[in-house]
Order: structure tokens, then C-alpha cells, then sequence
């Protein structure tokens, strides 16, 4: 009897291809996929030297040779199964003309635009030449993976890219946006609408350019009313993932309606996303009873669980396994990693999936 | 045949005593009981002017003359069915020996607490003699409303006054909180059972002197997952909930936990408040179906729709009316008054709600 050359797969890791890519492709897998929302960022000491290195956080965006060690450093340390682009939702508004900055310790500053004479400044006959370099770093990145990991391209959503159009950086009341939205819905729907055609190329373009998923982040899903959560998050993410499906169709799309509670359903009835990340407040047996069997979920652990570690996220995450893991399921934070989490933290949750027996 | 000496009640208000109280009652009213979420604030020229005379916030809140002027500014101008008493939740955490400042223009900064070291400096001592001047507010207050007009008292939730103790002022992330939250149970439960014994202190007091609904701000409930939710949300609401029925048992409890979305149906079914306050991204069919059977409805429309004015704020004012006022409700924002809101459309809603035919 000889041995077979290749090494028989794992239990639980016996199918073909990704991880990532049987879980949205609805498959239950022994141990879920896992990788996390924010994966390179401030708790790792490797990506603190690469940003001080790299002058600004957006030359760093838009300089190939710097995403593409931002994007594989955290994929080198923990081997998880996903590298997601080192990119910013804003990329999509300074491409459209927008004048963006990020300043030290104080979140994004752009020029709002609140009429449509902002509306004018902004177009797409630019977009491609200043987003060139996004392209490109993903395209490198797809290049230098290892075999079982996949690679994610993400955009914000419209809603939550037009929020830091309209006020200008982040907001506690979002009073200037919705005043737009609810007071003047026609006009706000042109800014919405630029986003929308924006978005898709954004997408396609990184979809073309090697990325194998795409996740929309709708971070303020959770501040409309009911209304305007159907007009301003669902109605745009169905359309993007409409036109998507017409060039890239066998990418699939992860949206991600942070916050939205009583609306995560209809978000998920409705947009024809293939996965949805849901945030911490999720209720665990809520989502496998009503979300999973339409599309597979991503979520949901406390980051601040990720900063205590130990016992408290061992409990958690094996509460997350036993509930999500026995459908498509990926393994995710509920929100961004938070820049005070010790890296062996992170560590350690992977090997708690890793090791998990569904 | 003699004409009756009291005027024949309005269809509609034919019932006995304030509409607030029958709302809370469980009863369905002609037209809903109506106030404001933030109905003194900075929207009103009076409000500005008095702030301007009056110094710093606190001593504001602290000082008997002012706090009743302010109190009593928006029951004047818009004759509103209930007056809530012009005070802020931090006036607790102060009372309690905590450094407490409200800077101009960037919220409240507190000497931050985190560890069983700042927690010693907490304690009840001081707490009757710091507040006495808000519950002489209270007494003047109730002392001089309209007969029609009922009085509310008011405190934060332990939740939500423990992450302002804890993060020194409003968070963008809860990080520390929810970590010592999360990392040190047993610990961060000393600060919340501190804070359950205190808010029912000053609301039992505020009770005694005069306020005849009192409501419990959690404006931070949505940030928790879903076990902390049960553990810092519900718990501590039911435990003030159970404690105030055994002191003011004739007093009905308000509880707003904003955000809690699919928490919202297990706030309401453990916690026995008598209505639940409700933001603007509830579902308005879903909170008919699943909560108004069990308490009374307050909410919920979006502030930035006061802002705006006109067709939009009446179309949604009516959706709500038509949603909810076939059952207990009290009409009310989804969240405090936007200081940019023109004071004539607070004036609108209060006619679209008067005239409501249910």
C-alpha cells in the first residue's frame, strides 16, 4: 500500500478550497473559519514600527509596499484563515474628491459636504488613478498568501461613508446627516446614489484584482429609524450586491449592519448577502434560529473580551462555537480589535477555535 | 336642565386625572399623553439665556431657583403633558464623592475610577446633603405645575453612570469599562450594587418629594453583548424596579434601556417597569406585537425629524400614532431634543399630537 502524496486532510478539513470560502459558500465546517475585524492595527508592536515608518495613516493606504505588510503581518503571526485588505472605508471619498486627513489620535477630518454644491466637487473622473495603488496592493497580496488563506477587499457602506461625507469625521448625534436624509431624501439619494456606483467599482475593481470576498461595513447602521434603516442601508447594500453579482458573481459578499438589532433580519431577507457579521448584542440562539438558515454568520465575541483573555474568553468563545459553529459559520470579533489587546490574547483564541470539535 | 359647573372632559380626556398616569396605568387614551426627551435644553432662547445667567451646569442642576425655572420653561411654552426635572444623571456619581466638571461644548469630564482603590473613595455619606437641593427642586416644582401636568424624576441606569465613573467622561469604545466589566466581575459589581443603592436612594427621594413618574436613562445599553446585557442592564433595573415597589409602590417606573434592540423584549418581560422607553430604530409593528401587551410604549421618533419639520415630521408623528396609540403609549422622541431644532417645530409636533383622532 502506498502513501498518498498529499497529506490526508484533518478532520473537520476535509473539503476542497478555503476555509472562508465553504463557510459562505453555506458548507458547516468542523472548525469555522476564523480571522478578526481590524486584525492589523495598533496592538501588534510589528504594525506600531511599520505607521511610524510610514509617515500618514492614508500615504500608508495608498502605498503598495506598505498595505501589503500591514495586510500579511497579523496572517504571518496567528495563521488565521483570512487576510483582509490594510485599506480605510475613506479612500472611497478622497477618490471622489473629497479632501480627507487623518490626524493623530483624532479619527478622520474631512471637508463636509452638506448641498449640493459639495454634491458638485465630487466626482468619478479621478477615482481610478487615485485608487490605482489600492488595486495593486491587493493584487501583490494575492500573490503571497499561503494556500489556505483567503483574501478579503472591503468598502464601507453608503450610509456609513456618507456620514463621514456629511459631518465631516465621526459624530455622536449624526444630526447633519439625517437632517439631510429625512429633510431632503432627493438630494441626499444623489451623494447616495455616487456611493453606490463608487462602492461597486471599489469592490469590483479589488475582486478583479485578486480579492476572493468582499465585506461592506455599514458601522452606523444602527442610528436610522426603521424608515430610513430600509432606505439608506438595505436598499443601497441590495443594489451594490446586485451589480456585483452581475460582474463578479462568484465573489461572495459579507455586509456587516453593525448595531442594527431589531433589523438584522430584514437586512438579510432582503440584501441577498451571502454572510452578515452581527455585533456583540446579537443574541446567540436569536441568530442561529433566524439568521443561519438564510446565510452564514460572523461574529460576535466582545473585543474587550480579547483584552481580558483567559477564562472569560474561553467561555464566550466556546458559548459562540457551540451555538453558530453547527452551520456556515465564521469566527469573528463583534467590532474592531481594540488597540489596548495583548497580541497573546489573540493568540489564544485561535487556538480555542482551532481546537474545536463542533 | 342645569349646566354641569366642571366643563364636560374633551372626547378623549374623559377619564380621571393627568394622561401621563393613565398612560402608565395601562390605559389607551384618546390622544397620547406627549413630552420631550431633553425638553429644557439648548433649542430654547429662555433656556440659553438662563445658562448664561446661571453659571456652571452642576451648580445649575444644584440650585433650587434655576433648576425649577428650567423645569418649567418647556411646560410653559408648549403645555406639555408632564414636566421631567431639570437635573443630569452625573449629579449621582457626584454625590457620591466623585470629581465631577461639565466643560463647555466637550461633556462631562470625572475623575476616572477603575480599580478598588478609587472605589473606596465612593460611599453614601455626603450623598443626602449634596442632593438635598435637587429634591427641593422637585418639591417647588410639583408645587406650581398645571393640574393637568404630571412630574417626572429621573436617574441614569448603574450601566450607564458606571461608564461614565469608569471612563471619565462619554467613550467612544467602553474599552475600560466593559474590561473591568468583563475581567473583574465580582469587582465591577461592588461600583453597580453602589449605584443600585444610590439611584434608588434618589429616587425614592425624588418620590417623596413630589415626582410622580421616575424614569431610569440606560443610554448606553446597546454597547453590551448579550450576557452583560441580562448582567448590568436587566438585573440592576429589576433590583431598583423590586426595591422602589416596596417604597413608593404608587409611583410608575419608565425604563429606557436606547439601543437594547433584540434586548428590548427581555428588558420588558424581567425587569416590571410599567412602560419602556423605545429609540428610533425599533420596529413600530414589532413593538406593538411583541412589548405593548406587557407595558406601555414611550417613543420614539427620530430628534433630527424635529430639526427638519414640516411633511416629514408629520408623516412620521402619524405612522407612530397609528402604530401605537391604540394601546398605552406616551409620545415622546427616540432621543434628546437636537440643539439645533427650531423651537416652532417642537410647537408643530405637540398640534400633530393634540389633534390625533385615535
Amino acid at each position: 500500500m502506498t502513501r498518498p502524496t498529499t497529506p490526508r486532510p484533518r478532520r473537520g478539513e476535509r473539503g476542497q478550497g478555503k476555509l472562508l470560502l465553504r463557510a459562505l459558500g453555506g458548507e458547516r465546517i468542523g472548525r469555522p473559519p476564523l480571522w478578526l475585524m481590524r486584525q492589523a492595527g495598533r496592538y501588534l508592536p510589528e504594525y506600531r514600527e511599520l505607521r511610524a515608518r510610514a509617515g500618514g495613516f492614508l500615504e500608508m493606504c495608498l502605498t503598495p509596499e506598505l498595505a501589503v505588510e500591514a495586510t500579511l503581518q497579523p496572517v504571518g503571526r496567528y495563521a488565521l484563515d483570512a487576510a483582509i485588505l490594510f485599506s480605510d472605508i475613506l479612500v472611497v471619498p478622497y477618490a471622489l474628491g473629497q479632501a480627507v486627513a487623518f490626524s493623530e489620535g483624532e479619527g478622520p477630518v474631512l471637508e463636509p459636504i452638506h448641498d449640493p454644491g459639495g454634491l458638485a466637487r465630487l466626482g468619478i473622473a479621478q477615482f481610478e488613478t487615485r485608487l490605482a495603488p489600492v488595486y495593486e496592493a491587493v493584487a501583490q497580496v494575492a500573490s503571497m498568501l499561503p494556500v489556505g488563506t483567503a483574501l478579503i477587499g472591503f468598502a464601507g457602506a453608503p450610509w456609513t461613508v456618507a456620514s463621514y461625507v456629511v459631518e465631516g469625521g465621526t459624530s455622536r448625534d449624526f444630526a447633519t446627516v439625517k437632517t439631510w436624509a429625512l429633510g431632503r431624501p432627493q438630494e441626499f439619494s444623489r451623494l447616495v446614489d455616487l456611493l453606490v456606483e463608487a462602492t461597486v467599482e471599489h469592490l469590483a475593481r479589488q475582486a478583479r484584482a485578486g480579492a476572493e470576498v468582499l465585506q461592506l461595513f455599514d458601522s452606523w447602521a444602527g442610528v436610522l429609524s426603521e424608515a430610513e434603516f430600509d432606505r439608506w442601508c438595505v436598499e443601497p447594500t441590495r443594489e451594490i450586491v446586485r451589480r456585483l453579482g452581475q460582474v463578479c458573481p462568484d465573489v461572495p459578499i459579507i455586509g456587516f449592519p453593525r448595531g442594527a438589532g431589531l433589523g438584522y433580519e430584514r437586512f438579510v431577507e432582503r440584501t441577498g448577502v451571502q454572510a452578515v457579521g452581527l455585533d456583540p448584542a446579537v443574541p446567540l440562539v436569536w441568530a442561529a434560529r433566524e439568521l443561519q438558515p438564510r446565510c452564514a454568520l460572523q461574529g460576535n465575541l466582545d473585543p474587550a473580551l480579547l483584552v481580558v483573555g483567559g477564562a472569560a474568553l474561553r467561555r464566550q468563545a466556546e458559548r459562540i462555537l457551540a451555538a453558530w459553529g453547527q452551520g456556515p459559520f465564521i469566527f469573528n470579533l463583534g467590532h474592531g480589535v481594540l488597540p489596548t489587546t495583548p497580541p497573546e490574547h489573540a493568540a489564544e483564541l485561535v487556538e480555542i477555535v482551532r481546537a474545536w470539535q463542533g
